[in-house]
């Protein structure tokens, strides 16, 4: 099978971003060049992207593991129903990043997105001189801080991030728990033309696999539970639950929801016939090849001591 | 039944916040006075003043019928474990708000919290001239606005909040969708203390009631479904449910799960014994009457042109 080389994959966030490290491992695993990873603005822009064909992929964030759900991720895998073809797990570690010659006692201000700055509070406890200050994200801030007369300002992001604007790392593993994990989507714009040849699910089939769903159901008592039980009669386990609100409909929820094994599978086949019979509707976002909880690897090296 | 009339509740955000106009309609609800809600600065900052016994209540939101799940309360719940005695849907109504003086088309920046600015897009679509900025919450914005030397920036917040603070509503209903709706709940140090006379629930035994619970799971396949199946051989009905990472556990969640009927009720005493036998931990935050999905009155308010 060949892949194309020119892929190009599309991401939330400036250059050096956690997400352009996850864009980037992405392609490097279909065999793609890294350089495809695409900035964009907003999350919207990547599903606008996919859409218009712009891009061949979108790479977005869907939860971490400190934090929780990514809720605009959701919210647009509901709207606008791309498919699925990949997960990806990618560690997240802080750095403590400033322009070259500045000191670490000089320090004032740090910049970062509000949730790495969450991310770190043991360090700025241990630091009660420094102020942390809110940017639109990570790889932004030390964007920001580059541009800025050198001085008082640091920013948190990537190691990465610092290598790509010139700036110098002065301490690593600033977060609090190294557990600290996101996982990403890969969507695509059509799901059976993307499995002709190129699906990572096709590649692996005997690999546990998992499938994402969204599933609307009537505002009466008890249809959360007997959707549920759809899925427990047939022996289908679930992974994920996440409700998001339906808008003009108070305390009506559309649910998405991760289950194992693939669309394909008898049982997974049985559930979802059963369930639309009684769902106002269900749609499959795909299916794809479920990534190691944890990879071993990054498991390993969050257990050890952050030195 | 006596009420104390003295009785304090506290709230995230400044005078005149959403929030407080919650506070401040569960206060009058039990008979208190209103003027007992006491503002703070942050989310944890709530739960401890009500942990310490410097409040008798708590009025966090915990979702948003546009915005979603209000993750912040929803981690506090899960680690602080206080008891939940009520909840309260609140009306969400957004206006254009300016110092005295200050007309409509000399504005160019409207400051609010994000989620504010966010429900209100229509607005900035008709008139691209203004520039939304990001302020830490509503009625905040419409403090800063009123300090600062008048000329440019309006607020948006309630209509409450500009008659704290001095200001002049130019523009009702700005958000694009009025079905917007924020659920708070009533959390205190302790259940059974406050049942003393004092419970909602105690006061309407006849109403539909909920329970919310926090269920933590072990981590192996099946285990989400098979708890479930507990409520569904009872007939328990489930009305939500929020996974939350848990801490240094990857990709393992604890449960918020809110279900139809009280505590003692024997269909909800048996799912709950039922499941006591396979999960790792099952808490009860609480039983307490339902609130209506949305209050008919503001339903019907809802509906109608906004004018």
């Amino acid at each position: 099978m060949t892949r194309p080389r020119s892929m190009r994959a599309a991401y939330q966030g400036s250059r050096g971003a956690f997400s352009d490290d996850a864009a980037r491992a992405v392609l490097t695993g279909i065999g793609a060049d890294p350089s495809g990873s695409v900035p964009c603005e907003r999350f919207e822009d990547v599903f606008d992207a996919v859409r218009a064909g712009r891009v061949e992929l979108g790479v977005v964030p869907v939860e971490n593991t400190l934090a929780g759900s990514v809720q605009p991720t959701y919210d647009l895998l509901l709207e606008r129903r791309l498919a699925i073809v990949d997960e990806h797990v990618q560690r997240i570690e802080h750095c403590l990043i400033a322009p070259p010659g500045v000191q670490l006692s000089a320090l004032e201000r740090v910049l970062s997105h509000p949730v790495a700055l969450a991310q770190c509070r043991r360090f700025f406890a241990g630091r009660p001189d420094l102020r942390p200050v809110i940017a639109d994200d990570t790889a932004g801030a030390v964007e920001l801080i580059m541009k800025a007369p050198p001085g008082v300002d640091a920013a948190i992001a990537s190691r990465r991030s610092a290598e790509l604007y010139g700036a110098r790392v002065l301490a690593e593993h600033l977060e609090d728990d190294p557990a600290n994990f996101t996982r990403f989507l890969v969507i695509v714009r059509s799901g059976p033309k993307w499995r002709e040849g190129r699906s990572r699910l096709a590649d692996c089939p005997d690999e546990p696999s998992k499938t994402s769903i969204v599933l609307t159901l009537a505002n009466r008592p008890g249809s959360l539970v007997g959707a549920l039980q759809h899925f427990a009669r047939r022996g289908v386990d679930l992974t994920m639950i996440e409700s998001r609100p339906r808008h003009g409909r108070p305390f009506e929820y559309t649910f998405s929801i991760d289950l194992a094994g693939a669309v394909d599978e008898p049982a997974v086949v049985a559930a979802l016939a059963d369930l639309a019979g009684e769902a106002l509707d269900v749609h499959v976002l795909g299916s794809y090849p479920r990534a190691a909880p944890v990879p071993e690897q990054l498991a390993r090296q969050a257990a050890e001591p952050a030195a």
